[in-house]
C-alpha cells in the first residue's frame, strides 16, 4: 500500500516579501518523512482570504492529511481561522474550552484576556483543538486539514502534539553517497542504475564547494537489502573515479 | 497601476522529504521586493512530470512572471525542461547555441560533453536562454516562465541576470517597529492604525526571545510620507507600554 500524502500550506506575507525564511517546511518535512507521510505539495500564499480559502480547498481534496502555519495570532492580519470556515463552510465563534485554556495563560484574564486576544479562541465549528504548551492558544483541526502557528517554537510543539494522531506508513530510509565528481561524469551510470532498481529512487544533488563540483547521489526506499545493494554499487563507482 | 505579480515554483524531491532547505525563495522574495514585484505564490513539488506541468500551467495563466528553480541538470532525474515543454505544448531538443556554451565548460568536449552533458542543451522550442556564469549550463525564459537551477550559487546568479530584463513596479518600501510585548496588549491599537490607513499594510510578526513575547511590526506602503507617519505612531505607541 502506498504511503498516506500530505501537503503544507504556509500562510503570511513576511514569507512572500522575503522578511521571514520559512523553516516550518523544511521541519514538517523531516518529521512526516520519519513516519511514512509522503509530503508532496507545499504552498506558500499571502494574508488574502480568496487565496487562503482556494488553497485549502484544493490541497484537503488532493492529499490525506493537510499542514498550515501561519495567521492563527490576535491581530487584524491573522484571519487564518475565519478562511478555514469559509473553505469548509461551516461557522465560528469563540469557544468555552479554548477560551478557559487561553486563561489560563493570563494573571488576570478579566482584564488581560482582551477583544484581540480573544480572537484566538475563535474556532470553527466541529473542529477539535490542537496544544500549544509554549503559549497556550491552541491550533485545530478541522477535517484532515490541521491548523498550526507560524512562530517556529509553537509550530514545532503543536505538531509534536498532533503526530501520534497521524496514521503513517513505511518510513521511507535512504542513504546517500558524496561523490566528488561533476555530475555530469557519472549521470549515466546513476541512470542506469535508476532504471534497474524502479522500487528505489535516486536523487542526484549538486553542491560546488571551495570551487570544487561535486555531488550527493541519495538512494531512498524502504527495502533495507536493495538500499544496501545501491550503496555498495555506489561505492563502488567512486573507487573507479578516484 | 498596481505592481506586476510573479510566482516561484521550486521543483525536487528533495525539499519534500525534507533533505535540503529551500533558500532560492526567500532569495528570489527579497530581490523581487526591492524592483517592485509582487511574489504571491509558491508552490513545491517533486519530480512527477505531471505535478510539474500541472504547476507550471497554473502559474503562469495567473501571474506576470513565473520562476522555476531544480531539475536542469544532467541526471535522469534532471525533467524541468521537459516538463516546460509539455506545459507549453512545444517541442524539445539539443540546441547548437546551448551546446556551444556548454562546450566552453570542458577542455575536451568531445569526450567531456558526454551523452547526459548533452541533455543541459535540451532547450524547448522558442525558449532564450539565460546566462550561468557559475558553470555553463543554461537556464531559459519561455513566454513569462523563467527556468534557473536549484543549486543556490548557479540560481543565484542566473537570476541576477535576468533581473534587468523583468519590469518592475513601485518598490514596496517598509519600517520595523520591535516591540517587547506580546501580541495582544497592542493589537487593539494596530487593528485601528490598520483601518484608519487603508494603502499601507500593517503586519505583526510574534517572536520569543529568551522567553520573552514580543513582536515586530512591519508596516509596508509605497508612500514615504506615510510610512512616517505609521512609525512614529507606533513609536509613541512603544514609549506609553514601557
Amino acid at each position: 500500500m502506498p504511503n498516506p500524502t500530505a501537503a503544507m500550506l504556509v500562510i503570511g506575507d513576511e514569507i512572500l516579501s522575503g522578511r521571514t525564511q520559512d523553516t516550518n517546511t523544511n521541519h514538517l518535512a523531516v518529521k512526516l518523512t520519519e513516519i511514512g507521510i509522503d509530503l508532496r505539495e507545499v504552498r506558500v500564499v499571502g494574508d488574502e482570504p480568496a487565496d487562503i480559502v482556494a488553497a485549502v480547498n484544493a490541497l484537503r481534496a488532493r492529499f490525506v492529511y493537510v499542514f498550515t502555519s501561519g495567521g492563527i495570532g490576535p491581530t487584524h492580519d491573522d484571519i487564518t481561522a475565519d478562511c478555514i470556515a469559509t473553505a469548509f463552510g461551516v461557522g465560528i465563534d469563540v469557544r468555552e474550552d479554548a477560551r478557559a485554556i487561553l486563561a489560563t495563560n493570563y494573571k488576570n484574564p478579566d482584564k488581560e484576556l482582551n477583544e484581540a486576544r480573544l480572537r484566538m479562541a475563535r474556532i470553527p465549528d466541529g473542529a477539535s483543538l490542537i496544544d500549544n504548551p509554549i503559549s497556550k492558544a491552541p491550533g485545530f483541526r478541522l477535517g484532515n486539514v490541521h491548523v498550526m502557528a507560524g512562530v517556529p517554537l509553537i509550530f514545532k510543539s503543536m505538531l509534536e502534539s498532533i503526530l501520534p494522531t497521524l496514521t503513517g506508513g513505511e518510513p521511507l530510509l535512504s542513504v546517500t553517497v558524496r561523490i566528488e565528481a561533476p555530475e555530469g561524469d557519472i549521470a549515466a551510470h546513476l541512470g542506469k542504475l535508476a532504471k534497474a532498481t524502479p522500487s528505489l529512487s535516486f536523487g542526484s544533488y549538486p553542491f560546488i564547494q571551495n570551487g570544487v563540483f561535486g555531488c550527493n547521489i541519495v538512494v531512498r526506499g524502504t527495502d533495507k537489502v536493495k538500499l544496501k545493494q545501491a550503496e555498495q554499487s555506489l561505492a563502488r563507482l567512486v573507487e573507479k573515479l578516484s
